[in-house]
């Protein structure tokens, strides 16, 4: 099946409870990756595009992180309504959602 | 820290053992994500390249199976032993390591 147009990688890394960079889970990544795969396929663009649960990205401080390559476009602090948004304009259109994008 | 020049992605799947598709983690993929996490860092290549483990790449039956972005170069069969030339060749010199490569 691969290679994929685009894959889209999530951050699940989970940190203990109090760690001072916490992480991606306590901020509801595993949520996320659920509705970015669930939208993919209610989209029909399985075999096109894919998402996945990564480890830690190294940008904790702006999770949930989220990477599309292979455009590399890095997205911080994404919540699940904000996947409608990032399906239709960069995974279907190409389009980058810059009001998402991490500063680096 | 990102975006980084190399991001490499190690399947780590796991599925029920006596699974028809198989799945990265019984072949090894844990030690390897491992070992190739160990060689980025004694290459002294951290904040360049990253390496991280990934959800399940659909690719199976290549498996332990690896993918380096931006280039979305796919390999498998990948054992712990390869790691160096990987390392060395493709995310150093940013030559391909076409003896690995998977053909779709």
């Amino acid at each position: 099946m691969p290679p994929f147009r685009r894959h889209v990688f999530v951050c699940t890394n989970v940190r203990a409870p109090g760690h001072p960079k916490g992480c991606c889970a306590e901020k509801g990544a595993e949520a996320l990756r659920d509705t970015i795969k669930a939208a993919i396929k209610a989209r029909v663009l399985e075999g096109e595009v894919r998402a996945n649960a990564a480890g830690c990205l190294d940008a904790c401080e702006h999770g949930p992180t989220v990477v599309v390559y292979p455009e590399a476009v890095w997205y911080g602090g994404v919540k699940p309504e904000d996947v409608p948004e990032i399906v239709e304009e960069h995974l279907v259109r190409g389009r980058r959602v810059s009001r998402l994008q991490i500063k680096f």
